[in-house]
């Protein structure tokens, strides 16, 4: 199925969405060009920025965003290069992806490049976890359907069956798998044969409240996003919230990293931060703190999607 | 039909909501309390919050919260204060509301307060506005479910059709009322005859972008409340953050307030900003807008339902 | 030394002050009333601000402000009430401070109440100590002679003889007191001899890097402010900055605390944050921290004067 | 006088200073390399990343960072490149700037490129500007003494006589030029030629309360940077933060930007803004405005020093 197609098709179904915009107010993935993206991490070396956009250069692409960065101490070189796919003029011919690559590859190969090439006609694979907390869920499917988050979404996995209904109005595939524990490991034998059935390639812990094993980690290397509800490294593990009250902070915070085999430790990918007070008791910090866990979530999932991200050791590079 | 049992109807049927929320990580509205608030405002003198307090402490208040604040150059004294109407102890009775009320009365005339006085078992009546853009009514709708306000929402009104799929996801009432320019009146005509209908306390326009008569906003004073997406008093009027990309700005906001019959010039509720940079085309501007609009119409609506909010000639007291 | 005549003094000495501020723009303090504050914590009970508010009437206070708080967890109660001694009209006599601490002092007892009350006509003496890092000590003298805090500084302590210059500048006498890490108890000796000497209320550790000892603490509960520099309890000890780049956080802070004998463990009273990307060295961290560090002391350190601030167990309550 | 030696003449004359500053914990700008920074904007076209990055390669520029930017809607093209002096090995010889130069110029004729070259080894020549408000002027001294503002600061130049106790302090000389409406004219020849006396590439304007002459602004395009106290462009004019207080604003701002000759309407550089409250009243506003006045002009500041701004139209790219 095709997923822009797809997308219309709840829009209309629904009476819901996007296509009676007025011009000049578009939601902003319409202005969305097509458009390529080369993401590169490198051993540090002279020349190569001049090697990678002469190489553009020469097959006529027409650079939208480029960005770099340097790690000194590790002596590490990352890009991010953003041009589009149209010709430049009426009946110039598209950008050659397969071109480029076949003549990127040996340079890559030479200067030690870890690299990946994807077109925005690319839209990768999704799937939120979730448990009882339905905010941040909400949230992401609010602006998927608004277009903010180009992927498609083809399941919802929770060990809540009341999540069933709001998968329901996105007309989003659901799955419900409980998780006892001393279950586990079944659990996500069967949850990661619903990932490959789907093909994911990003899931997406939207409070879900059950930690994954390493082995389960280990399948999707900078693949899996979740958000934490303190600002990290303070306040790991459970009630975050009921620490930060205990601790009398003057900020909250939220996390949203990569999920590695660490609990909590991850590369950080944004964090974000409130202001309270001594007025506010602990179920206030909760309500605040949702503000939050939804805008470090989505913002974490959209620079995903767009390919903004390159982590490395324990850290983000974010090429915003 | 009794709101907090339409409200779990809801939940139930959809099988969404709250209620399966582990102890100690409740949503924050579980917590409420059974309490009173009385507002008040007046012309300054010595005494009034001793008498105010006095006249609680022998009727047998047990204060949750007072606040109080003092417009120095005009000479006005503002005062919030919340206590339970339950028992301190067990078996002692009910704070009786309509005694209080009886005696308060007399010496809010000697002192000339204009005043408020009601109880968290009254919800107020709540109707929703919007037009084609639903990322206020779906967050509004949101977070109306997960108990962070209290109120009833017994209709939403759209000039735009669409938006009856939201309506019937959340069980609520839907109104199609168009708005032709050549026949505006009577479409204010329908409006209000559907809020009376209704017994609406409040109008929440959520991104309704049509501009409300002089007489339809007298029929609501401090009744409407409006986001507008600038920060005011910059940028008034029709294309905001085309404004703001025009002008350069380095940050982007949203305002909150109630409707006056001058345009975007009523009593401002709340404001928060966003930094951007000069990568921001206008349609990122209006996506990230998107986040700032819902924070601060959302919290303008929680605290004017908690009835934290004072408004006296352009201004707002907002005792939080 | 008659503290705001040494102030003038030292402006009109200097060619400085703000004593040529136009009208309508004048330095806050200028107008700042000649006031009374009651700061009072005790255990919860009904009643408690209306005996407190219907003293203060019965005497002829004429409130400014007044604010409540309730930790319900613990049973405690605090408030801060804050009054003009001039009286409202012409010919009227000032109110009586002794007369009301005479009849207030009995209701305190019976009411388990802990309790100050202070004179605006008082000003805190404080003492600044600092070791190289000369930012928090440049801003907090610079907010000094600028009305901003409320005090006399008698005596400015460093380790480091080249603070003197900047004290010198500021006409207030230096003490150098050297700390070898062989004879820590000497120097505290001299130290404590120096604050006793100047009859110090208050010690602001304005970056000064040295561990102070439990029986220096002891010696000023709640009397000594301290600025961190991380985002409390994240990055205690050393090196804060490294840590928080070497974690790769998104965010750095600040934060002001009142010492305890636990390092960088007692009541926080202000935190902030600022944004970080990757392009952040630890250098750009230290920079940028700067800013975050000069806000939080200051506003610890004026609200501490201003009689905002109640500690109790581990936490604050700031009634800003 | 060799401005390094001066400062360092400074610091030890007055025994303050950052030369005393512990490893691993140095103010950032004795980590600066010795580096080269240009600057260009030209009409947008295809394989201008390329055709620079690549001449910088073949001259052995090792590049620090690199930034672009495209102006769509305008067709144009911004570029920062930063490189290293040094060679990046023992022995290897320092990069030839004045080769480059000259390698460089018909490339950027051709393009029909703006730009400029500087090597971080020239120190702009900063003259400030200040009224009887000296806290911004205070700052910024303490920023360039800890080294955070690599610059020299020939004169400071002030109306109000007063502002010569600071200038003495830092050792920078000081011209007092008195402004009376109706001589204006003259006081401005008065300044020009201080100005031209001393070399001034940039003027800073840190509270200068006198309205410049289109005459005076246009010796100095994109070289005189203003602070305003308010969030341009609401509040434009006298009195901002009264203005801001009768609009019942929940939030103020400050905002630096280059001066033009409209008032307050020049390309903005930088905003910030601060949230308050009722409570608050003017003079609040003000002291908590000068917070924000002190950062955001220090931000402008640096950053038109570290050669990360290009201004276009009425509006900057600000390459941070």
């Amino acid at each position: 199925m095709d997923a822009i197609g797809g997308w219309n098709l709840v829009c209309s179904q629904l009476g819901i969405g996007g296509s009676c915009s007025p011009p000049g107010d578009l939601p902003y993935s319409f202005y969305m060009q097509d458009s390529a993206v080369l993401l590169i991490d490198c051993p540090d070396r002279r020349g190569l920025v001049a090697r990678v956009a002469s190489l553009l250069y020469e097959q006529g692409a027409n650079i939208l965003h480029a960005d770099q960065h340097r790690d000194e101490a590790l002596g590490l070189f990352f890009m991010r290069v953003e041009w589009t796919m149209n010709g430049a003029a009426d009946g110039e011919a598209r950008f050659d992806l397969q071109q480029f690559e076949r003549a990127f590859a040996p340079m890559a190969d030479e200067l030690e490049m870890r690299w990946t090439l994807t077109s925005s006609a690319h839209r990768p694979r999704v799937a939120l976890f979730c448990s009882h907390y339905l905010h941040c869920l909400a949230d992401l499917l609010q602006r998927w359907r608004s277009g903010e988050l180009r992927c498609d979404i083809p399941v919802i996995v929770s060990n809540h069956r009341e999540v069933e209904g709001l998968a329901q109005f996105y007309k989003i595939p659901f799955a419900h798998v409980p998780v006892r524990a001393e279950a586990r490991a079944e659990a996500e034998v069967r949850q990661l044969a619903i990932l490959a059935d789907h093909g994911v390639d990003l899931v997406v812990l939207a409070r879900y409240m059950q930690v994954l094993s390493a082995g389960f980690v280990a399948r999707y290397p900078s693949g899996i996003i979740n958000v934490h509800h303190s600002f990290l490294p303070a306040f790991t593990g459970a009630r975050p919230y009921h620490a930060a009250h205990g601790r009398g902070v003057k900020l909250i915070g939220a996390t949203s990293h990569y999920v590695t085999e660490v609990l909590d430790d991850g590369p950080i990918i944004e964090q974000d931060v409130a202001r309270i007070s001594h007025r506010d008791q602990v179920d206030d910090l909760v309500a605040r703190g949702r503000d939050l866990e939804r805008v470090v979530l989505s913002r974490a999932v959209r620079w995903h999607l767009e390919r903004r991200i390159l982590s490395y050791g324990n850290k983000t590079v974010v090429f915003d």
